[in-house]
């Protein structure tokens, strides 16, 4: 058993257009790291310190402590006589649609997955990040904390008995992320779920369904194109997420004309993705971009390659 | 341009869970053939003759040539003075979800193609044939006709443009298909779609499309024990539908005990499709269904493996 264990854990983007719920992918934009070490004590799980750019939004990384405790439980681990205790680095802005919480949870599973030896499957510490996520979001989401954890490409899936699947798709593929300065409020995550219908028609749902099948397929075959395509044919959420973003049309054709393949919101937003095949159209989209925003403050903009799964830090 | 050219398309299996009209696999259970020739004619397309097991079921061959003059429409192809002759083979039975109007409609249009060396896209002929089988089915769908095109298992979607989108993949199957003898009255393919919810709620809607995605990526990387465990996860239609099976409780039950690795049901039914890895577990599975089915005549019970796309018929 090692001393302590570090590690790093990148942002992501759920959904990508028609795969709400269930896609996300991992990039290099941006990284939390959790730190985690064994000490003395009542078998409690405490945050010594949370530190980093995003430390102050971050609050005392509830996300992360909850996820590991939910670890605990999931695989009966006992650390009685013993704390764990957690230093987070916040690298991920949160409230902004790029899987901050579920980048803390993913990091701090995995860390005391390597610490305790536990060797679980990727579901189960899937499942136990994602229901410490619940502690930010208000109701469990897997599908950042999948991409975070798995790193490319993930999709997650429930069965009707409540398994929980998870599935890792390779992409070799770059993105620009445009993050507006927008403020939602401390609730963004629920309000931008309440927003959302809460049925929809089938022929919608099926065109919808149509169209994730497609992007899972181009993804997997590599077709940079025909995924980047697929990523703008919801018409389920992202038409009413988009009207609070309010440079989201004229950021959208900027980004079409700078050669970006398809470009959607960010998870709830309000960031955007665009997904582009180099890191020169990523840098010429992510530019375009920039320049056709006048209508709201810009925090950041990133360009980043698909990121790999969460890992130990050497240092 | 040959004389003549005779086509042979298999029979097809849409939806397959979760898949709801988006889906389809093509299977060597059955298959019609079209053979095409020109005479000296008006610019008219006709049906010389159908024959074979089920032409008496199958009318004059409707969906064949309605499918035709698609082709030729969208492709503003002009045969002003001769006419397109076809003699249709129906080894497809109608009417039991078994992708028999399909197979008709895609046996027609490569048959076409090739007599008049049009050198059109796999979309272009899905979307010819998928009108034909309008004729037969009511409205225009696409599942069918695009795997018994395509053969493999094959994705069909519409972008919000109404741009079609036609994807194969390869997967090395067999199945066991049960084909009871339950008689829906003539519009059962209408019916079958009038018996569904208008409106399903978000929630569900999700799930579905994370388990269709999960499906589409067990069956790329030849996983077909998840591809068989997802086929069995859809909430929305099947358990609808499933009602008008009367054994379709019983045979399932025994197909999963014989080895299945998934069972459904075959497009709007009421066959059912069950999913095996090697010819001995479909025959065990086929032996396990037709000794199980006690509350409903059995018409057929077939073997099958995956089957290639609709082509020429050497003779």
């Amino acid at each position: 058993m090692a001393g302590s264990v570090r590690v790093r854990a990148y942002s992501s983007s759920a959904n990508l257009g028609p795969g709400f719920d269930v896609l996300a992918v991992a990039h290099t934009a941006y990284y939390d790291e959790v730190e985690v070490r064994l000490e003395p004590g009542t078998g409690q799980v405490v945050v010594e310190s949370v530190y980093g750019p995003y430390a102050s939004q971050a609050g005392r990384a509830d996300t992360a402590r909850r996820a590991v405790e939910e670890l605990l439980k999931i695989t009966g681990t006992d650390v009685s006589n013993h704390d764990i205790v957690l230093r987070v680095y916040k690298g991920v802005p949160p409230g902004r649609g790029l899987g901050s919480s579920g980048a803390s949870a993913a990091a701090a599973v995995k860390a005391v997955e390597l610490l305790l030896d536990l060797n679980v499957s990727d579901s189960i510490l899937v499942k136990a990040a994602g229901r410490g996520e619940a502690a930010a979001a208000g109701s469990p989401h897997y599908d950042n904390v999948a991409a975070s954890l798995l790193g490319g490409l993930t999709i997650v899936s429930f069965d009707k008995d409540g398994q929980l699947y998870v599935s890792r798709i390779e992409v070799d593929a770059w993105f620009a992320l445009f993050v507006p300065k927008i403020e939602i409020g401390s609730s963004k995550t629920k309000l931008m779920r309440e927003i959302l219908p809460r049925q929809v028609s089938l022929d919608i749902a099926a065109r919808n369904w149509g169209r994730l099948a497609m992007l899972i397929a181009a993804a997997m075959r590599g077709d940079l194109r025909l995924m980047g395509h697929m990523m703008m044919q919801d018409e389920i959420v992202e038409p009413i997420r988009s009207r609070y973003i309010p440079c989201y049309d004229t950021v959208v054709e900027a980004a079409l004309e700078a050669g970006a393949l398809g470009v959607t919101i960010s998870g709830a937003g309000p960031a955007l993705i665009a997904l582009a095949s180099s890191r020169e159209d990523a840098t010429r989209i992510a530019e375009a971009m920039t320049r056709s925003c006048k209508c709201c403050e810009i925090e950041d903009v990133k360009i980043a390659q698909t990121a790999g799964p969460a890992t130990k830090v050497k240092w």
